[in-house]
């Protein structure tokens, strides 16, 4: 299975132009699975909510109808943020989206600094989705800080968990190494890089990009440039999870031990 | 508060010279909290169960006697790793000193590769001690690839929690971070080193300790000499789990949805 992730630089509030950035970075490239930055589409920096509901669109939008378009002409999938309105609620959201149309949808449940004053916290549960017989997870950004989010999608058989991002701290690429590690599992980071000022208001992204194995091994990690990469993973491996002969690390789980 | 770590390589089976290796290491040395590695009196690569229970102790045995008695000295506490002998029963055990005797008792739960076939998997809770008003749970070494282990320890309010190790693969120290940062608690790492040959088998520890805040800064990591850091903390520091003013993240923890 050929995987990959989308490194780049939205403009905000300008979703022609970054739909039209997506769709260069993605010529001549073939993949079966791609990820898109967190709210790939908008940028990231909200003033406040009247333009974050300006900018949100519902999960069947113009974004959705942009990237399953590109979902058909590339024959693959996709995974992208952005901001979803949903009578009247605001979610930081990302779509799993196939050429025959949504396979998953998540809502970002664990908000990131002030996100907590224009987004609502995620209410849908972490679930896995199919795609050409591979389980895939989604998470957004922060949520990587929580274990429980990651675990709870391994344990439903995630193989590949996929992380749409907007880094501004420099912690997660190396906590997802961890992640992927304690989990036997493929993780997708896809950042974002850049500045965005707006208002009194800036933010420097990391990028750092990234896709790390079941064994911890960080097959790729970029820098802060934009690029498309795209790597061909072995998804059946996320499906051991023996740290040695004798150590099922999932078996070995001593459930009645934890949280009490 | 003033913690530290000793990093040695213990001679196989010979107690006394361990302990005097222990002893002469904290000559001069002031603190409050040390930790040893897993297994300090003994060493790790017992053959088989016979030898194992030869060497194991109760844990009110001799090395118990030694490090009370240097406990006493020194006017710290210790947590030191031991075999652990309980009624026909073989335990990869911890026990957290101080002068007035012994604090915390742990048995590693999630036992490593060969240490299956000898050892039972602990079955005392995830308990926090206290020392000098400060909070410390137990973990010993594989014991950290598993988040809920740490977790559980964290969310009883746990500001430290110390892992004595023997580690073999290098991916602990940097998953120590991780386990740091995810629960804003100092993580203290005390790895042994140098080689073991018995039999036809043979093993090289990593060393690589290290003492990481809750912030997930590394405040000091070794390399694989033999060698006793101490440094000054606040645990109360601990105590806070915000990660932006915003980012509560326990408070923030999402139950309703992990693991279902």
């Amino acid at each position: 299975m050929k995987i990959g992730f989308i490194q780049f630089s939205p403009v905000f509030g300008a979703k022609e132009k970054n739909f039209e950035k997506v769709e260069k970075l993605l010529n001549n490239i073939s993949a079966d699975l791609i990820v898109l930055p967190e709210l790939f589409n908008t940028g990231y920096l909200f003033l406040n909510k009247e333009e974050l509901m300006e900018l949100a669109e519902p999960k069947d939008g113009k974004t959705c109808d942009f990237i399953h378009n590109l979902c058909r002409k590339k024959n693959c999938a996709i995974v992208y943020g952005f901001a979803e309105k949903d009578e009247g609620n605001l979610y930081n959201s990302a779509i799993l989206m196939s050429a025959r149309g949504i396979i998953g949808h998540y809502r970002k449940t664990h908000l990131f600094f002030e996100e907590w004053f224009i987004f609502k916290s995620g209410d849908l549960p972490y679930q896995v989705c199919e795609y050409k017989g591979v389980k895939i997870g989604i998470l957004i950004c922060f949520d990587y800080i929580y274990p429980e989010a990651m675990r709870t999608l391994a344990l439903k058989g995630a193989q590949i968990v996929v992380l749409p991002a907007n880094l501004v701290l420099h912690f997660c690429p190396d906590a997802m190494v961890t992640r992927s590690l304690e989990n036997r599992i493929f993780t997708i980071l896809a950042d974002r890089t850049g500045f965005e000022e707006r208002g009194t208001k800036k933010l420097k992204f990391i990028g750092k990009s990234q896709i790390v194995a079941p064994d911890g091994e960080i097959l790729i990690r970029v820098d802060d440039d934009e690029c498309v990469k795209v790597i061909e993973i072995d998804p059946l491996i996320a499906l051991d999870k023996k740290v040695t002969p004798h150590n099922d690390i999932f078996k070995q789980r001593r459930e009645d031990l934890y949280f009490h």
